[in-house]
């Protein structure tokens, strides 16, 4: 395991990792996936360090994916909610964070439904910081785990065809996993319907299509993206039904798949909706194995900010 | 401390456990109880481990009693309740469990309000799954450390009568302490309005009345049970004031019980509902030892569960 | 570092404590302060010591700092919030204590809306039991780290003129520091508008005023209070521009200080309200070095009350 190469104190964003950071990281995780298969799940790499999880959104998978990885490096982890914390008092986020800061936390977690949050954190604040997701804008860890699971099954980054179907709009996955994807070399196409698209979609670098078929075909790997049911009133289409029988991944569509696709989703899934169940536990899958990289790619991102603040200080 | 004979990595409900199953937690169980009574109240048992609370209903005691016993055992625990979780995105509970499963705990311990959930789990998980209650089903723990409990005091359950008084037809507690008792040997009467007691209860192996009296008289063990105000709706008497005139344990009342019987309850207490406030802090109740009693036998479990994983693996 | 002459097993206020005794719990604080500061942050102290966090009011800083402080000495840390607690069906606060106290915590840590809860515990508890702030009543461990900041930039309590400013009426922290301050010898003044002064506010060995500057002229520390916003609609001014114009702290206002004077603010501050953005930024603002020393101050409370349930046991 080396830090070599490695000076960052914050993992803010995908967008300003170099290539060869991006490959410390991923390089770093693996070696870090063989501690959660051990009897003894636990390093002792970051005894005595403090990190704070700062979640203003819900999540069960972040949240204790970061708390695990905290855990099995022996950190001492400390949680707060927006609920819990005297931002209730009307209390700025930026005062809040200082103060925190002044209880000399090594790393702050951060996520927060404003873009931009964990930026401003990571400039104000001696700690490091890292983005669990800030609004629809970035969620490095994500895209990190998702390239992780990639390389295991594909062997390599560059190259292969990497299908993004959904919501693409409003979702940070997309926007960190297209940053990711297009500094390792892969190319990527963008899929889902038009009322779902950014507007100038094409300038990010990808292909866009608008229908399914289209992203399966050739794909090396499909991933597949929440519908966010809990903002349907503001939904682009007329019903769920219909957004499965457009773009529900079926067995039915993965027979027109290249061969040895694998199938991805950050969760949480909508059975039924933006993937049949079939789908989403059969032979193709990957969703699963996502998971426990995110445990191993948190552990290397806590590992090698703690060892960059311990060489500034 | 022995594990010999222990195969299980799941405790689901004590209608699957032998008799010799249930002896060895109880001995178990009493040798950790002296762990809590050190000034150092902590064994490296399971360290390294990975333990996760998921309570889907509010609770105190049991949440606490498990989370202190992982402390003591050095397990990492991990608490995930309803509110926090992915649950209100509408993810099913087999997926929030197999995405926790995906980051290689050892052990779930969980509260859910439906019958049958931990048992689920149990099948479609490779982790431990321990039942801390499920709906009016079972709650094995609890059965536990009131077996641990009335020893501590009888020396024996076989050949013990044992009453158990109030709301049985809605109560895991009850479930669980007649498949324990019947089991060891003692001989139980249940005791309750005719409203609350379940059809056909003289089918569960035991001696049904309906008045406290008959309860109390010849009793070695007096179980009384809470009852749920919460649910007072539903309830199955006019008022609290009716309910404790005819089913309220007084000092009055226990002149008539056997010499040296003890009062047991499982808490949360409503003082003036089902017991007196004097009864509840007299002489013969021992309702904190069960507390204490209960941080032991979990302690048993979670050490009893890990070593049968451990050995599977 | 030495308990020496320290025999509490409880913090429970300010009113309680000789000065010998607020010497060694600042002599402590003093000596644990450099924990904070090294790489690793931890120290065996405590180690398989259980502290139970016990929060009836939301709190970001104070619930921290005291998990943190635990932390850093190896305890166990359990925390309950109300809503998650029994307390919810029903059952009493003391019957939720004596059950957790039944579990064999070493301390309790208690934060309650209600004046004397603390105290009550204390006596029916075998555990520690410490204040973290008893509705108006007392907030020791704030007035111990105000304290502390002070004799850090001034070296010493005794002779110093300290003024106090804003809702005097419903300030415990208030109450806290004029026991601490008037036992060690420091000359207090309480400032602000008459609306939320006590009655006989003059009996507590003060000096009252009713003007900001007042409060500005010859102090040697300045601590502003919190406008309680959240309890607005009871507030004892027409808007909170009206209280800034009065009693908010600015720049131009503090040019009549005494040179080398220090603003202090237990927070959540308010800015604009009571205190002006550059002031709780500018350079005689010690606020965040409150914040810093609240985690030494409760790391010296938890050690000494630790030891004093040893020494006892």
């Amino acid at each position: 395991m080396t830090q070599e190469g490695w000076t960052r104190k914050d993992l803010v964003g995908i967008a300003d990792l170099s290539p060869q950071e991006i490959q410390l990281i991923l390089d770093t995780a693996e070696s870090f996936r063989e501690v959660s298969e051990r009897p003894i799940k636990k390093v002792p790499t970051l005894r005595g360090k403090t990190v704070v999880n700062l979640f203003f959104e819900a999540s069960t998978r972040t949240r204790s994916s970061f708390e695990i990885a905290e855990k099995r490096l022996s950190a001492d982890s400390l949680n707060f909610s927006s609920a819990s914390s005297s931002l209730s008092k009307g209390e700025s986020l930026i005062d809040t964070a200082l103060n925190l800061q002044a209880m000399a936390p090594d790393l702050l977690v951060i996520r927060h439904s404003h873009p931009g949050v964990p930026h401003m954190l990571a400039e104000r604040l001696p700690s490091g910081v890292i983005n669990a997701g800030d609004g629809a804008h970035e969620h490095p860890t994500q895209a990190l785990l998702d390239a992780l699971t990639i390389l295991q099954h594909k062997g390599r980054l560059e190259g292969l065809k990497i299908s993004i179907v959904g919501d693409i709009e409003h979702s940070r996955v997309v926007r960190s996993n297209i940053h990711l994807l297009n500094k390792m070399g892969a190319e990527v196409t963008l899929a889902g319907p038009r009322t779902m698209m950014p507007v100038e979609a094409e300038k990010l670098g990808v292909r866009v299509v608008y229908t399914l078929d289209e992203a399966i075909k050739g794909a090396d790997v499909i991933m597949m993206l929440r519908v966010q049911l809990e903002r349907q009133s503001r939904l682009a289409f007329p019903s769920t039904r219909e957004y499965f029988s457009l773009f529900g991944l079926t067995r039915e569509r993965l027979k027109r798949a290249k061969r040895g696709v694998i199938i991805m989703h950050p969760g949480p899934m909508n059975r039924g909706v933006e993937i049949a169940s079939d789908v989403a536990d059969g032979p193709y899958s990957v969703i699963l194995e996502q998971v426990a990289n995110g445990v191993a790619v948190r552990m290397a991102v806590l590992y090698l900010l703690a060892g960059a603040l311990q060489e500034a200080a």
